[in-house]
C-alpha cells in the first residue's frame, strides 16, 4: 500500500480545511489535505458571503488577505425590516467594527492559490476515507486515490469534511451527543449579475415570509426567500423569484429592483446541529463536521473560521513539543463559542421567518423584537456585537 | 334607580384603579371606584412585589410614596443562575436605576389610605356590572349594590376590573382581537416568616425546573417553583415544598436557607394575553383587564401603572376640556409599551423553564442565553433596561 506521511492529515479540502492547512504550514507544520471532490467542483459551490472582522483578521494572519483587501466590500451595518418598520443597525459606530462582503467561494480560491505556492499536497477525488486508531498513538487515515488504496500516517487528524463527512461519524455514538433543531423552511437563493438594492443587506420580515437581499459585489446580487420545504426547484422559475422578492424587501428597496437571469438557483434547508465534543483521540472536528447554523446570521463560515483560530495553535503547540493544554482545551473553548453563535443564529431565524402554523403571539413577539431594535440602542448594540462576531 | 353622578367611573378598586382615581382625583377630576368584593379580600391577595423605578415615581407622584420609601427595599440587580453558572445583573451600574421591592398588597393599602383621606366614593360587593353604551354620548354604567340597582351616570370609564372582569368583554368580540400563549407549566409560590436566602432575587434554571428566591423584607419571603398544570396544592406539603425548592436554588443559596411554616401558598397558571385596542368610546381598559404577563419578569403591575401613566393625563384633558388627542393616542402608545414587556416576559420565561418534551437543543439554548449573560456587559445591560422598565 502507498504510504505517506505527514504531521496533520486534514480531510476535507473547503475553506476549513485549507484555512487550517495554510496557517499550520506557516507554523512550520506540515499537512496533506484528502479531498472528495474536484477542485472545479469545490470553487463551483456558491455559499456564504460575510466576514467577521475576527475572521479578516485571520484570513491576513494567514497571508491570504491581499485580495480581499483589495476586492471585498466593508460594510458598517445592516437594515432589519417589517411591513412597518426598516431599522438600521450600525455595527461600525456600535461595536467600532464592520464586516467584510467576500465570498466563500473567493475565500477558498486565495487559500488554495497560497497553499500551491506553499507547495502543500492536496489529493483531490479521494474516497472511502477511513480515520484509523484516532483514539491511540499510530493514528493515521487509509483511503483511495487514483484507484489505489493509500495510508496516511500522521499525528493528529482535522476533520473538516462538513455536515456529511466521515470524520463526525468516525466518533462511536456512544462517545458524542448531537443537537439538531430543523427549521420547517428553506431557503431558495439565486446569484444575478444585478446591481444590489441597497448598499447594505437587508433582511426582511414581511407577511408574505423572509426575504435577504445580499450581495457579493456591486453587480452580483444573492438574494433569498424563504420557501417551503416542499418546494422544488423547478417550481421557481426566474420571474416569478423576483417577484415573490420584489413584494417581501421593503417598498423602497423594491422600486431601486433591477432583474435579471439567475446564474445558479438552489433551495437549501434550515437546521442548527452541534456534535459534542469536538476531539476523539487525535481526531479534531472543525465547522461543519460538527456543527450547522441556519444561515440567518452569517456564523456559518465565520465559526469554521474561529474553530481554526483555536485549533491552529493548539496543535503546532502539540506538534512542536510545547504540550497539549491547547488540544486538551479545544473542544470546550471552540463550543462555548459555537453554542452563543447557535444562540444567535437560532434567535435571527425565529425572530425574521414565518413558521406554518404559529399563532398571533408569535407574530406580535417579532414585530415587538423589531420595534424593541429601533427604539433601544443597547438591543442594537446586543444584534451588532454578536453579528460582527464574539471575541475569539 | 339611584342614580350617583362622576366624570370617571372606574370599574375595579384593586392597584390600577386605586392609582388612577388617586392621580385623576389630585388633577381635580372626580372619580367613582366599583369593587366587586370586599376591601378586606381585595387586601388579602398576595401579588407582586418588584417595583420599577418609574412605578416608584408614579406612586410618589400620586402622593402615595412615603411608607414604600421608609419601608420598600431598593435592589441593585439580581441573579440568574443555573446548575453551572450565577450571573449578577447589577441594575444600578447598568442602567443607573434599581428596583424597588415592596409588595402590591402594601401599595394597594397605601392607596385605600390615601382614597380615604380624598374622599373619594368606592362601592364594594358590587355586582351585576354593565357597561352602557360607551361608544355613545350618555355612557353609564349600572350595578346592584346593597341590594338595589343603581345607575352611574359618567363621561368616562376606566375598565380596571381584572383579567375576568365585565370590561373587557363589553367590547364587542368583533371589534377586539386577542393574543394569548399559555405555557404548560404554574408557579408554586409561598409566603413564609423566615429570612431570604440571598439580598437580591434569585432566578435558577435548575435541572429539576424553575425556582425564584424573592422577599417581601427581611423576614418575609416569597418563593416559587415551577410545577405541573396538574398538580394541586394539597400535593405540596411544606416539607416537599422546601425540599424541592432547595435543591433548585444555587447550593450557597440553599446553605444559607431558613424554613418555616408558609403562611400563604397557591399555585398559579402562567399566561401571556393582550386584547387590543385599548379602546372602545369611552371605555378605557388599563392593566389585567386588557393584559396578562407570566410573572417571570415583575411586569404585571407595572404594566397597569404605565398603562394608568397615559390614561390619567389623558382623560384629565378630556375631562378638562384640554383636548382629545391623549385619549386618542391612549391604546397605541399603551400597546407599544406592553408588546415590548410581554416579548420581555415571554423571553425570561422561555430562558427560565423546563418545557415537558423539549428537545436537548432548547435547553442549550438556555444554557447559552446564561453564559452569554455572564460573558456580555451589554448582555446584561440589556436585560437590565428591560427588568428596571423600559421609558414610559
Amino acid at each position: 500500500m502507498t504510504r505517506l506521511i505527514t504531521e496533520v492529515a486534514i480531510i476535507g479540502g473547503g475553506p476549513s480545511g485549507l484555512l487550517l492547512s495554510q496557517l499550520l504550514n506557516r507554523a512550520g507544520v506540515a499537512t496533506v489535505i484528502l479531498e472528495r471532490s474536484t477542485r472545479a467542483h469545490v470553487l463551483g459551490r456558491i455559499r456564504a458571503g460575510i466576514l467577521e472582522w475576527g475572521t479578516v483578521g485571520l484570513l491576513r494572519e494567514a497571508g491570504v488577505g491581499a485580495r480581499m483587501d483589495r476586492e471585498g466590500i466593508a460594510h458598517d451595518g445592516c437594515v432589519l425590516s417589517d411591513e412597518d418598520l426598516m431599522v438600521h443597525v450600525n455595527f461600525r459606530a456600535l461595536t467600532g467594527q464592520q464586516v467584510m462582503v467576500y465570498g466563500q467561494t473567493e475565500v477558498t480560491r486565495d487559500l488554495y492559490d497560497a497553499q500551491d505556492a506553499q507547495g502543500t499536497t492536496i489529493l483531490h477525488e479521494v474516497t472511502d476515507v477511513e480515520i484509523r486508531d484516532p483514539e491511540r498513538t499510530g493514528s493515521h487515515v487509509e483511503f483511495t486515490h487514483e484507484g489505489r488504496r493509500k495510508r496516511l500516517d500522521c499525528l493528529y487528524v482535522a476533520g473538516c469534511d462538513g455536515f456529511h463527512g466521515v470524520s463526525r461519524q468516525t466518533i462511536p455514538a456512544q462517545k458524542r451527543r448531537d443537537f439538531e433543531r430543523v427549521y420547517p423552511f428553506g431557503w431558495l437563493g439565486i446569484l444575478a449579475e444585478v446591481p444590489p438594492v441597497h448598499d447594505e443587506l437587508i433582511y426582511s420580515n414581511s407577511r408574505h415570509g423572509f426575504a435577504l437581499a445580499s450581495m457579493r459585489n456591486e453587480r452580483l446580487v444573492r438574494h433569498y426567500v424563504q420557501v417551503p420545504l416542499s418546494d422544488r426547484i423547478e417550481d421557481w422559475s426566474d420571474q416569478r423569484f423576483w417577484e415573490e422578492f420584489s413584494r417581501r424587501i421593503p417598498a423602497e428597496a423594491a422600486g431601486r429592483l433591477v432583474t435579471g437571469p439567475s446564474i445558479e438557483k438552489s433551495i437549501a434547508p434550515l437546521r442548527s446541529f452541534v456534535s459534542e465534543p469536538l476531539r476523539w483521540g487525535n481526531l479534531f472536528l472543525v465547522g461543519d463536521a460538527a456543527h450547522i447554523v441556519p444561515p440567518t446570521g452569517a456564523k456559518g463560515l465565520n465559526l469554521a473560521a474561529s474553530d481554526v483560530f483555536y485549533l491552529h495553535g493548539a496543535l503546532t503547540d502539540a506538534v512542536k513539543g510545547r504540550g497539549t493544554a491547547g488540544i486538551d482545551a479545544y473542544s470546550a473553548r471552540a463550543l462555548a463559542r459555537i453554542w452563543k453563535a447557535m444562540r444567535f443564529s437560532w434567535q435571527m431565524t425565529t425572530m425574521l421567518h414565518r413558521f406554518e402554523g404559529e399563532d398571533a403571539f408569535a407574530e406580535r413577539m417579532r414585530k415587538a423584537t423589531l420595534a424593541h431594535l429601533a427604539q433601544s440602542e443597547t438591543a442594537r448594540r446586543e444584534m451588532a456585537e454578536n453579528y460582527v462576531g464574539l471575541p475569539f
